[in-house]
Order: C-alpha cells, then structure tokens, then sequence
C-alpha cells in the first residue's frame, strides 16, 4: 500500500466550508427527499434545486505539475479543482462552487463517519482527436446516484443540472486528461450527510462534492487475463437488501474476502450467492460468461439479472445494449438470468467455454483466465499465450470508440 | 430535525490533526491487522499498540457552558475535549492525545467518505454517589469495536490500554455528567480509515477517536411504551453478511424503513428475516419477549440467537445474564433461540402474552405496546394506562443499581 503525496491544504477556505456545511437550519423542510415522515414542508416556500446558473468557479492560484502519464495511479493523483454542492432540509441545493482541491472540515460527530451516510458514482472524462472533452452516458450515472442516494435518505438532485456542472468542472481540469487513447478523468461525484448529531434518522444537510483523478489505460500493455476466487463464506447482498445500489455501505465489508482471495495468489473475489451457488458480480465488477449452449450449440452471452443484488453497472449495460444490437444479428443469445458456478464449470469440461470477463468503468472488461472453486480451477477458455477472447476485446473496441468519439453515437 | 448549536473550531489544531493524519508511510508493514495478505512485514520491527503511558492531553481555553440538565438531548452537545489516536500500517498506533474538541480536516478522497471504512460503539460513563465515574462494561464494547474493525480491513487494538484511555478521558471532562440518577455521558469511540486513495484495498492509515455527549435519561418521565412496525420489505442484514458487526454499514440503509414506519404512526421497525418472519432486531435495538409457554404454561425470556444477524448488544448480554441468575430460580426459562412474528401473534391471541421489550444502551430497556404485523396489531400485554411490564421494570432497575454503583458487581 503505497501513500500519496500529500496534497496542498487551502485552511481559509477549507474554514468557509466547513462553516457553510453546518450553518444553523431555520424551519425543517425537505428537497426532493425520497420520502417524508412530517408534513413539515411549508406550503408554498420554495426550495431549490440545483442552479448551473449559480456557479461560482475560483481557480486556484498554485497549479498542480502534470505528473508523466504513465506514472499515473487510479484514484492517487487529483485534479487542481473541486466542485462542491450544500445541501440543507431548510434550503434545498445551494450554489455551486468550483473551487481549489481542498480538505473537508468536519465536526467529529458528522452522521457520515458513524453511519456511512454516502453514496458515489464513478465515471470518466475523455478527450476527443479535436481536443474536446466527452463523458460518456452521463445520465446513467446521475440516475444511479440519485437512487442511491434516496435509499439512504439523502437528497436527490436534477440529474441535467449536474451533467452541465459535471461538464463544466470536467473543462475547467481540462489540462489534466493525457492526450492518448486510453486515458480520461476518472470523475468521482460522492454525496455525504453533514448533519453533526448522533440520533440515528435522515441528515438534515447534506454535501455532494465532485473530484477528479487523472488515470491510464487499466492495461497498458495489453490485456492482461486475471484469476479469481469463488467465495462462499461471506456475502456482499441479499434480495431486499441495497446491493444494487453505490452505497459505501457495499464496499468496506468486501475487503478482507478480497485479501483473502489475494492471499491464496487470486486477484478479485467472485461472489456466489445461495446453494445454488448463483454468480452475482466480481469484486468490483459486473461478470459476463459467453458459452455456448448445451442443447443448440449457439453461442450465448450470459449476466446476472438486475435482481436487486446486482449493481447496476453502466458498462454492464452498454455491452448488452452493444451485445443485441451487434452480437444478437450474428446468431449471439443475449441473457440477462440467474446462472450457477455449476453451469459454467459444466461448460468447460465440455468444452462449450468460450470466454468470461469482468465489466467496469476502470477497465471497460477484464477478461477472465480461471475461477478457483470448491478445490478445482474452474479454465475460462483462453489459451496460455492469449489474455483476452474475441468478445471481451470487440467490446472494448466498440465502446472507446463511442468514449473518444471516433463513432458517433447516442452514449455520448 | 433540529441542529445543534455551530461548535467552536480549532483551527490551528485541526490542521496539525490533518497533517498526522496523511504523513507518508515508510515500508508498509501491519500491526494487528486482521489477515496479512503479503509478507510486508519487516521481521523484528517492532510495530506499536496503543501505549497510554504516551498519553499527552492539551485542556481547553475556553470550557464550554454546562446546559441545563432536562435541555440535553442524546447526541447533540458534546464535552470539551476528544480523545484521539492515529494508525498508520508502518508505524502502528500512535501517542494518544486527549485534545479539545474540534473538527477534522480530511482529504475529500478520504476513503471513510467513499467506502465505508468506519464503525463505532455507544456505550456510557456514570457518577455514582461518590462522585467517582464507572464505566459499564466497557471490555464488551472494546471486544465488539475489534471484531467490528478486524472485519472491515482497520487495525485493532490492546483493549485495556483504549479502556484505560477511555477513563481519563471521561475523568477529563467529568463535570459534563449532571449529578442525578438517569444522567450519564454518553461516549462514542470510533474508528475510520483515513488514507486519501480511491483505490478499494485496506487503509493504510486509520484514525480512532471518542468524543462524549452528556445525556439524560431516556424516559423522563417514566417510562413511554412504544409501537413497532414489521418490516417484510427491506432486509437489514442476511448470514454471512455483517449485521452482527457495529459498522456504519449498517446505519444508513436502515434510515427509510424507519421513516416509513413513522409515516404510518409507528416508533421504530421490527426487522423479520426469511419467509418465516423471524423477529430480528428493532431499529437500534435487541428485542425481548416474554411469553409463557404453549403446554406447560413457564414463563420464557426470549430473544433473537447471534446468529450473525444480530448486533450482540451489551445490554442483551447483562439481560440474559442477569435473568439467568435472577429469574431462573424463580421458574423462568431464558432462551437465546430464532422466534417467529406468527409465535408472538399466537402468544397474544391465547393470553400467553407477558410482554415485550427492547434493549439498548440508550434506554437500557424500551417497553413495546404493540407490533403492526400483516395489517394487523398485535398486542404485546400491557394494560391501556400502564407503560412497562415488570420484567423491564425490573431489568432497568437491576442494571442501573450496577451502572451507578449502587451495588457491587463484576460488571463495573
């Protein structure tokens, strides 16, 4: 575990807002909050969304050297700039700021550090062949957030306002995504609850605050197949529970099977659910099994169903959305359905394997060499030489083609 | 939702708290990590714990105005100082420090605000009549916040060396506990990773702070019966999961549910699990029940088994503990075993019902009128104007003789 370089502190206007997170709140009211226990909205008072409008951008006055791209570490090194949104019941979404990097000061009591009010969102900024830059299905991001954050009583927000101050923050670090294929911003959007009392109910104020980390391609020379470990012992979601959602809440809990899986020589966890053994999603991953079809012989490219337990990536469903347009019309089986470790391991010793990857914002897919599973090693349809199968690198293709803009096309 | 009152910043302090806490990391190296996952660790160095003879404690210039005892409200005024320690993979824990209250100024990648990475106790110091302050148990809670932490990739720790702590801590600020039975501080130990990386891996460096806030009792007037509702739609934790666990993972999904069951009237929800409608846990607390039994007509204390679905409080322990050594003898039955909502409805409709009660360190016991369950109300056996059964009557008594030093027990 490396550490970073420890960034700049502007103390003056880390103060301004830590004061502003915890100013006094008049009369209780609610913005857009996801359900509300009191009719204690006064009638006719507005509250405000979100206003791009509004935005007030100081740029810092001490910019940050570039570092050599290919020294840059995921979510290690961030931009000159942050953008940062209030929330409070009282008043709904303050005015935007872009302001230098900063540290956040926070009472010690702040609801977030005791009770993981927090959700996220992860997402890149790309840099076209003219130089302009591009995010990549936006919306679907926002809409997530928004989902996450309504299942944990936070606010919820105009998803077209925070696009257009996303796109603006997203220029204004300009300087900072690399001019090469494979490299973008990576945009981190986190929602915390500010409220700075110990009873246990829905925050009262809330920040939702947007960082950005310059970032390389996940594999930089060429894919590279990684191995994972099936777990049994522990489980990341259960129907009825917020696994679908980007809660923080989904994450801290993952990290010791993580470790132990990379104990064993493994670098992600695969998680199983039930005694059926259903595959869910990797790590921090969404999976995808291409096999073909025990009766018919046709090929089929398989993902866990939206049931709740999944989270609902959006590389997930750009490749299915990739996967019928494209795939479907070449005689491909697209499913979206529950299926078990069983099925993929009988697949292989049948030798209708075809290949498995891992799907995510960081490296689009992560093909998939061998599964460990109760005692064997489950073989995943590379050869020894070969790091990625056919689908897993059409996919990639295909979608940074849409990223940087090289094919036009509604994701953009 | 009320706010508190703008607590006073430390500016200088906070910043000297900032800088600790993201100092670079020399060859990364774990102290009493939970699992290892590389051979990191330098042979023969020697990795710090929690060392309170290192203590140093910087008072406050300016003590705070003690509120009028009845104005206290849990979890809202804090005392004048905190106690805090750093953790770093290479160094280990390092010297406490007993500071003035203040903020914290974290870097806004920070992984608590992204992963989770936090969890916490509640637990409280008491004067008794000779003005000395006791502690409840506090080896429980000390126990419970390692197994929290070991399981979510933090450091754990020597726990008589953080009890030891916790006492002069709460000596510190002693005049903080109003001098009146029902009266207590309040104090909240708790742990967060603090390394300023996006990347989802253990934390390299953590950060362990209490902060304590004067509190009265919970029912000021005697005790108010509550009503629950059972919630079948949301699931708070699952096996394998890590609902025995007192992380902040747990908190935030479980604000919605309790807000629904507010809308339609009701005080907190009963968690049910499985399609068996086992009774859980409520809201923030264990459940009790006592019923008398079917054909033989003994009364029976029931709860919820630690199954790894239920948080292992410190007042369920001293329940059972106690009415295994207080109610026994005088017939009862005390059984840790799964429980269904059907068991109690059937207990009510057959005249079977005792009573019902939560517990928690809040309110040591909270009596329950009745359980929305299936569109119906069951009753949970106290009498219109009557607000607690004897059992938590009893059982409150019991524990607070213990907690204010009234009697001599082990438990202090």
């Amino acid at each position: 575990m490396l550490q970073p370089r420890p960034l700049r502190l502007l103390s003056s206007l880390s103060h301004i807002a830590a004061r502003r997170v915890v100013a006094p709140l008049g009369p209780s009211q609610r913005c857009r909050r996801p359900y509300s226990i009191h009719a204690d909205a006064s009638v006719g008072e507005k509250i405000q969304d979100i206003d791009p409008t509004k935005l007030s951008i100081t740029t810092t006055t001490t910019p940050k050297d570039l570092l050599p791209p290919e020294e840059l570490i995921f979510g290690r090194n961030f931009s000159d700039h942050m953008l940062s949104l209030e929330w409070t019941a009282s008043q709904g979404w303050l005015a935007p700021r872009i302001t230098p990097y900063q540290n956040l000061s926070l009472d010690p009591a702040t609801c977030v550090f005791h009770y993981a009010f927090e959700c996220f969102e992860g997402m890149k900024a790309y840099k076209d062949k003219k130089g302009n830059v591009r995010l990549f299905r936006p919306d679907r991001n926002m809409a997530r957030l928004n989902k996450s954050s309504a299942r944990i009583a936070l606010p919820t927000f105009d998803p077209d306002a925070m696009i257009n101050l996303i796109g603006q923050f997203a220029k204004t670090d300009k300087r900072f995504i690399p001019d090469a294929r494979g490299y973008s911003l990576y945009l981190r959007p986190t929602m915390i609850g500010t409220q700075r009392t110990l009873g246990v109910g829905p925050p009262a104020s809330a920040l939702l605050y947007v960082i950005a980390s310059p970032v390389g391609p996940y594999y930089r020379t060429g894919f590279k197949a990684v191995s994972l470990e099936a777990t049994d012992y522990a489980v990341r979601a259960w129907p009825g529970g917020v696994g679908d959602m980007k809660l923080g809440a989904n994450y801290a809990p993952c990290i010791v099977p993580q470790m132990q899986a990379a104990s064993r020589g493994f670098h992600q966890n695969l998680w199983l659910f039930g005694q059926e053994e259903y595959i869910t999603e990797v790590g921090t991953m969404n999976l995808f099994a291409a096999i073909k079809n025990k009766e018919t012989g046709q090929p089929e490219l398989l993902t866990a169903p939206l049931d709740g337990t999944i989270l609902e990536g959006v590389t997930r469903d750009s490749i299915l959305g990739l996967a019928r347009e494209r795939l479907a019309p070449k005689g491909w089986k697209v499913l979206e359905r529950k299926f078990t470790m069983k099925e993929i391991s009988d697949a292989a010793d049948e030798g209708r394997m075809m290949e498995i990857f891992g799907a995510g914002t960081a490296a689009i897919v992560s093909p998939v060499r061998k599964i460990s599973w109760r005692g064997r090693l489950v073989d995943c349809g590379l050869e020894d030489h070969v790091e990625a199968g056919p689908i897993a690198q059409q996919m990639k293709d295909w979608i940074e083609a849409i990223q940087y803009g090289d094919e036009d096309h509604p994701w953009r």
